[in-house]
């Protein structure tokens, strides 16, 4: 049997030809987002959309609700979607949201999407206070949930204070480290090390920002910086979050870094993607990258998907 | 014509009886809290509310939505109903909201209430990360609407930052100095020396937290307090922001403590009054207080309401 194909984050603009290169790409399973800023109305409106695609596309795509259901969407030859948030804006300030979003399917939530949230602080802030005492409360909720915590976007004392507070494996869905490129959107090498110390995984991202070379980085480049990773911290902690935005227009970054929270109005564009990473066709020959880089194939198949399995069979669980 | 009296907070359970205690005692204005967790239906809920409060009460309360309307409402016998926010929960992540909120009549705001907020800190936390992005933009944003900024329940460097970044003078509508009664909900000096400089604001607090001694507090001490403040930074900086919670439930005080955003439901209990004051009724008799503790008379008339008056003749109009 060939290795799992899971992809840690994508949030593209999700038609048939999406899903259909989904499947020809093998993937097993893909991390959807579902909101970014939306409220909980929003996100319920977000959620009867997934659940037209699901109604439309059934023989492509089907709703991941446990790890179980992705080793059943394979046997289907279906590709299983997570649904995950990228900010805790639909909780508002209710601590039985958690409850109510995971009844709804949502598997996965970031505390901070760039900005202070009511949990902890984005990256994107001058300074970071930390978990916040709901945040707190938040992550001991999810834990009990079984909604996987996604540090990606956070500050680096809310990413270490939620790796240290939470009782169970946290993850970054889609960044990369800092040490390779030195943005705040990536993870600096201490946190990679508690992280992995506590079972956590990072997948690792193929969004322009986050790449040294940017647009330009090459295959070889990553899957280098992949292999050194996976030698210092253990393959096992690593797999991929691609953030792919296949198809999406340049509103939608724009509206990503501005919300409603600001008047600001300034057009953004999203850069193009490497070359070699445009679609889910682009998956599979990820792992050519990774082999040539010095990694095993055994190594390979977990990054690639064996990892994001075997960590959310635990991480999607109640406790 | 005798001073104004005006007083900078209450939260009282409203009732007609409390309404006739305001007539009896005189009373100019009272700013009244709308809402403390309450998301924007909430508020808009408790607007309605509001609206049939007026409705039924017409001889004694109308609203105010400007220094005008207060003046108008002496004139016809009334007293002036401020409303405000005590935290920004019905903003949620939306910059416009400030707008749409002044439209229905809130003029009065606190970026944070104990807690995080996505503006700023509260001063319940253990670190204080100051004014958001968010937060900047909701203080330009309140400065060009005329909506006043209330610093009570801030965290400290949250405190010093708004100050500092607005562009229009700030209040603490119910607060006392920390140098007299040291509780992280009081002001430190320098914070009150800051506002005073840049023409703000603030309401003196008869609740018994916030008072040395507590609830066995004498009005000799608080006056003391007051007259020694109004002698450091000048009496026109100084006013009542009582903080009455008068006929409130323990179930209340527990409620804004503990939001909805904790599972702990750890009972509370709200303090006794001080016996000198209990109700609206005890409002005037601060005066002869003030006046014992050396206070000239119009310096006690402005303490009592004339400096609210006048500070709020600015502060609630548009930019």
């Amino acid at each position: 049997m060939r290795g799992w194909r899971i992809d840690g984050l994508q949030y593209a603009r999700w038609s048939r030809e999406v899903f259909e290169q989904m499947r020809a790409a093998g993937m097993d399973a893909v991390h959807a987002t579902v909101s970014y800023h939306e409220d909980f109305a929003g996100t319920v409106r977000n959620l009867i959309d997934w659940n037209d695609r699901f109604r439309a596309h059934g023989e492509l795509i089907v709703p991941a609700w446990s790890a179980g259901d992705i080793r059943s969407a394979r046997e289907s030859g279906r590709t299983a979607i997570l649904l995950g948030l990228q900010s805790p804006a639909a909780l508002g300030a209710e601590i039985g949201m958690v409850g109510i979003l995971r009844d709804l399917g949502i598997r996965v939530m970031q505390p901070t999407y760039n900005n202070q949230s009511l949990l902890g602080t984005g990256h994107a802030e001058a300074a970071d206070g930390g978990l916040t005492r709901m945040g707190r409360e938040v992550v001991a909720e999810m834990n009990r949930a079984g909604m996987l915590i996604d540090l990606s976007h956070a500050g680096d004392r809310t990413m270490r204070d939620v790796i240290e507070t939470s009782g169970r494996p946290v993850a970054f869905t889609h960044a990369n480290p800092r040490a390779w490129h030195d943005v705040t959107r990536n993870v600096p090498d201490d946190v990679i090390d508690a992280l992995a110390a506590k079972g956590g995984m990072i997948g690792l991202s193929l969004y322009p920002h986050h790449l040294a070379g940017g647009s330009g980085c090459t295959l070889d480049a990553f899957s280098a910086m992949a292999a050194g990773l996976a030698r210092r911290v253990g393959a096992d902690h690593v797999g991929i979050g691609s953030d792919l935005c296949q198809g999406q227009s340049d509103e939608v970054v724009a509206w990503m870094r501005q919300g409603r929270w600001t008047r600001d109005r300034t057009p953004a564009a999203f850069p193009a993607q490497p070359t070699w990473f445009e679609t889910n066709l682009d998956f599979p020959a990820l792992a050519d990258g990774l082999s040539a880089a010095g990694l095993r194939g055994a190594e390979v198949d977990g990054i690639l998907g064996g990892n994001w399995l075997r960590f959310l069979g635990d991480a999607l669980e109640p406790a």
